[in-house]
């Protein structure tokens, strides 16, 4: 109830005062105007509604309580955002509450991507059965599609190309002269006869940089056509993405001045020491689990051509270029691919494959969200060398192996207290 | 080149082995299944080529030498992933090479969000010259619908709805009776006379909650009608979205099974003081400067009209409600709305409003990419206590008042040795 505030003083428990509804009191919403003569408001909790026309309130009540200011929010000629402003969902409500219904953004990058390569099959157009030798699904560029995405640009997929030199050429000048901004050939990026990145890129505009020491990802290639950026991307898979989000990646948010994107990184101790060859930058994927309360990194296949390295990893350790490797007793920097707190509650399981594993994370996560199960398959050998360093919370040839089963099993049901599944 | 290890064994500098293509060495390229007879390949680099028909090598390899086995990615009926995992750029990948091309996912909750209100108008019906007071543009509705998708979510938007019981439970009940899985109520979640929340959900189903102890967001409303989820959100911006953000999105999440909203937290210092009600969670937005080394908070507005408090905040510290305030010497954690490194590489201004700081702030974007301006509003006394806790790189009355004009310019100077700007 609107009202001014004098009308309200002395009011106490013992010596209520009266207000009258249309005359002394005005019944009112919230973020609705003031009626005119008065200057605050009673909440209806402290309100005694007697009759129709008749209230009583047992506290008095202060100029401008419960009343917010016009303008409280936003001072004409204040600056909401500088330019390079990302909108978020808060900021289309401070724009719209400020009366901001039009503004100048930067334009989606629209890239083509054109996989290449006479060994690759579509996934649509098969089934993994009929699959021969030598012959790859091609799935290079769905992913990049969804990276492309994940940094903020739009996206589209050439069909497949064999590798020819002129169909090649045709798609890529097609592109660049229409609407995309920027051109990614996946394949053919190296220097054998039918890699026909460089000589795409060569005829139709310059070349800027082709290989960079780093692995995966070494035989990538930088260039330029009509001003456009082309990017040749290694085919194997993890080559691609490593090139894709140390090069391209950043250039799409940097033609949109996005700000980089966000790294979590943690210092991380190693199971064991990890050799790596000179003279290139190495990123290496690895496992992450808490034991004890370190983070251990354990390293995974470096297998360029196995995607599994990436999806299964916790995270990354970059090796310099001028390190031979990192021995145990460093404590690198991993760039997290996961959430800590998804990486906590992991159960590191380290020794040789068991199908049973596979089976238990799976039921572990119908009946436990959150709680993931994490195994290396490195061997008996792997496992036992975990344990010599505190590097698992389980270990050993067979899940069910009788000779370390009851140390097993008594790990699990500690770190598992609430576990309901029927091993 | 494909060659059979053996006929490599014993190449060197002084003595090269010849390899006839077509007989002892076949050209390949990388990806290419290995032809019958053959099991190892050397590098393009490593081969002299003398005619079409003669090429030399000067040193031998081993055999599966640049080989990759197949199979080597994918394991048949290895598990890829267990359920409930989310599927990003890395995972389509890992699920096209390994053949499956089909997966069962959750689908993502439909929204309906109803904005109400008799205040309320069109935002692109009007212009901000329009608006007579009392009037209130309409941005919940937008904002919530980015937040829903921020979620995971897809949500519509119903038109605006006066404060009128029949028609707001019409739309409920069709929106519920309909492909939507959860309805949102933006306004009259309170008790007012006008609040048709609670009579809505009370006709068509039942209020589960009404009324949270915490600031801002207190009156939300949370219901059940036909077993679809309904909130009552209250009206003002920030409460809209603390409510939002407490109840509304981790109740998405759960529903398609993606894990919390990752937030990252930091330790914070505070400028100064900050006292809190007794009773209620406070979420209290706060300004975020690396001052020295520290990280110091200070306090922004209270005022739950004010979007431009979230929009401006840095973070957000939550004062539980068995807590009478913070005061200076504690440290509480503060989950942040940006980047740590953008809120490090921010310049703290601590004094009177001056708009000229606005206009530095645009210059700097302009010129600094990554370089930010955050000026709090907390008039010349508060400046100089500021300065007093170290809480500020630059604090006074106005930026170029002669008397503090040389600390300011010198301390502006000594931060951005790379200033281009024209002042």
């Amino acid at each position: 109830m609107a009202v001014d505030a004098k009308n309200t003083f002395g009011a106490s428990e013992d010596a209520p005062k009266i207000l009258v509804p249309g005359e002394t009191g005005f019944w009112v919403n919230t973020g609705h105007a003031l009626p005119s003569g008065t200057n605050a408001v009673i909440m209806i909790e402290h309100i005694n509604i007697i009759d129709k026309a008749t209230v009583e309130i047992e506290a008095p009540v202060f100029p401008w309580q419960h009343v917010r200011k016009m303008g409280e929010d936003i001072v004409a000629t204040k600056l909401l955002f500088p330019r390079g402003h990302q909108i978020n969902a808060y900021a289309m409500g401070a724009l719209l509450s400020g009366g901001v219904f039009q503004v100048q953004v930067y334009q989606k990058p629209r890239v083509l991507i054109i996989p290449t390569g006479s060994e690759l099959v579509e996934w649509h157009e098969t089934s993994p059965e009929q699959l021969v030798p030598g012959q790859v699904l091609e799935s290079n560029s769905t992913v990049l599609k969804a990276l492309c995405r994940d940094n903020g640009a739009d996206a589209d997929r050439h069909p497949m190309l064999k590798d020819d030199l002129e169909t090649i050429t045709q798609a890529v000048d097609q592109a660049v002269k229409g609407a995309y901004d920027m051109v990614c050939i996946i394949g053919g990026s190296s220097a054998g006869s039918e890699d026909f990145a460089r000589p795409v890129m060569t005829s139709l505009g310059r070349v800027m940089v082709h290989g960079v020491t780093m692995m995966p990802g070494k035989p990538v290639l930088m260039g330029e056509i009509s001003g456009k950026p082309v990017f040749g991307i290694p085919g194997y898979p993890v080559s691609a993405i490593v090139a894709f989000e140390q090069f391209v990646g950043p250039l799409l948010r940097a033609m949109q001045k996005l700000p980089p994107l966000e790294v979590r990184t943690e210092t991380v101790s190693l199971a064991r020491k990890i050799a790596s060859k000179l003279g290139q930058d190495e990123f290496l994927r690895v496992k992450i689990g808490s034991v004890d309360g370190r983070l251990i990194a354990s390293q995974l296949p470096r297998g360029s051509g196995s995607i599994t390295t990436l999806t299964e990893a916790d995270g990354i350790i970059q090796i310099p270029r001028d390190m031979e490797g990192i021995s145990e007793n460093q404590t690198p920097t991993a760039r997290l691919l996961k959430p800590l707190s998804a990486i906590k509650n992991t159960l590191v399981i380290t020794g040789s494959h068991d199908n049973t594993l596979d089976l238990l994370a799976d039921q572990m996560r119908r009946h436990h969200d959150g709680i993931n199960i994490s195994s290396s398959h490195v061997g008996s050998m792997g496992g036992i060398m975990a344990v010599r360093n505190n590097a698992c919370h389980l270990a050993g040839t067979h899940l069910l192996d009788p000779e370390d089963g009851s140390y097993n099993v008594s790990y699990i049901k500690k770190y598992l207290p609430v576990c309901r599944c029927a091993w």
